[in-house]
């Protein structure tokens, strides 16, 4: 089965409909935001999110917040990492980086907007409040130290820690905001505990392939396919599954988790279709 | 009566008890985040929340969450404020400012942090769940495109908007968030509409107090008291109240926002001792 477009479509359109503020003065600020958020990609975390709403047999409407809140974490995470004093990348899925085309105060306040509507349209979402406010708990949660600011803090600083924790940390910064991205869904849902199990299972799999993925692909992808340089990883010294494991070690690893990811889904009761293609995608992606 | 500093201590040891993660690995995180979140200051914004739970008769340690998250979201607007691309300020409180202290990178990560850390704190609050979200979705409207972020926005990039545009957009920067100070507290103590319109008019009222006593100090005050070089805003061509209406014509709008900021508290039924203090500070604090 191939990626689940109409799903991308949907939250496509929904992010597209979306203002922020539509005052005259910040217009500048909402074209930056719009402009990072709306450069495409596969979506792969609000499609996950909209995926296990079809797969918890949910309409999946009423998910499009949390799926454009995951987007718009998402988005402001790349454009603070591509800064100058981070990672300095220039060129974003073929594009310049905001930076380049906005200047570097823009670009912060661009990244620092998208999470504060980010964290404002997650909890606008209507609904049942004690499960609005799970999923709000769980986002900023994967966002925070033990998520995505902590895993890119060790990717910017560190070198005496070993590659066990290396690469731990390092799940961190992709990993929970992609684990995130089923487990908000499940909580807006109502699943019960025992439910949950098999998605978070496949949550944490897929966070986990993809991350490896990533570090295959900075090898052995293409700049054009990459809509970046090769080798980013390399340069910056530092530490991957592939610098760690060696390229073909890195593609069985990624071979193990893509199968756990499936078996876990195999208990789910439920359509699982769509949450399958994803990890597939992730699994065979070439960008 | 004086500034309410039994609020600020309780607050002060709140922040002071915070662990964020606990991991070796974002240790350095943490001590950078912690770094600028106990410089000291008046916490004006948590007091000021207190201060309105104290209003309401609830018990205070139930706001101490909420009183958290507003002195984070605070403080990560000062380290991303600061920043090179942004005010470049190397002082802050008389000590060097994050990105002097632990590079620009560590910085930006900082204040990232502080905020997802801010709202995880704000949705983990216990009580009532729709108050807390409500809370929740308060504080980020404050923080995003029609709030802080837009309002700094503003500051760093506008030249073209007239000066009435530029006064209430320099306002969200700085008014929004103190106004949501009190707003957050009315919101999580369940206070209906009626008795809720006097203290928003007080917040309101004491948010463009602080803006002009800010720009008036920016002319005024001195260096050491400050903690940073006077006259930071005439340097970077900003327009401020004192700019667009002189000293004078300055020190009679703050005397008048004060005024009507006491007014609105007679019309509060409840104890005000506490927000008409913080109100006295703000109009006749000297740094």
């Amino acid at each position: 089965m191939s990626y689940p477009d109409d799903l991308r479509e949907r939250i496509d359109r929904h992010l597209e409909s979306i203002r922020f503020s539509g005052e005259a003065a910040t217009a500048g600020l909402e074209e930056a935001m719009r402009y990072s958020l709306l450069a495409g990609g596969k979506r792969i975390r609000p499609v996950l999110c909209l995926a296990t709403a079809r797969s918890l047999g949910q309409p999946i409407d009423d998910y499009l917040g949390i799926a454009a809140a995951l987007e718009m974490v998402h988005t402001y995470s790349l454009v603070h990492d591509d800064l100058p004093a981070m990672d300095d990348d220039d060129l974003r899925r073929g594009q310049p980086t905001s930076h380049i085309r906005y200047g570097e105060a823009v670009a912060i306040l661009a990244g620092d907007g998208l999470f504060a509507e980010a964290m404002r349209t997650l909890a606008a979402v209507p609904g049942d409040t004690s499960r609005v406010l799970e999923a709000v708990r769980l986002v900023a949660g994967a966002t925070g130290v033990a998520g995505m600011v902590g895993g890119q803090y060790v990717d910017v600083t560190a070198e005496q820690l070993d590659s066990e924790q290396l690469l731990q940390l390092h799940s961190l910064k992709t990993g929970r905001l992609i684990e995130v991205s089923v487990e908000s869904a499940l909580a807006y849902g109502g699943t019960g505990s025992a439910d949950r199990a098999p998605y978070e299972r496949f949550a944490r799999e897929i966070g986990v392939l993809f991350q490896i993925v990533d570090d295959i692909l900075d090898v052995t992808g293409s700049d054009e396919a990459l809509g970046k340089p090769r080798g980013s990883d390399e340069r910056h010294g530092k530490v991957t599954y592939v610098s760690l494991y060696g390229l073909d070690r890195a593609r069985e690893l990624a071979t193990a988790s893509h199968d756990a990811a499936i078996a876990a889904l195999g208990e789910v009761d439920g359509e699982v279709g769509s949450l399958r293609s994803v990890a597939d995608y992730i699994y065979r992606r070439e960008t």
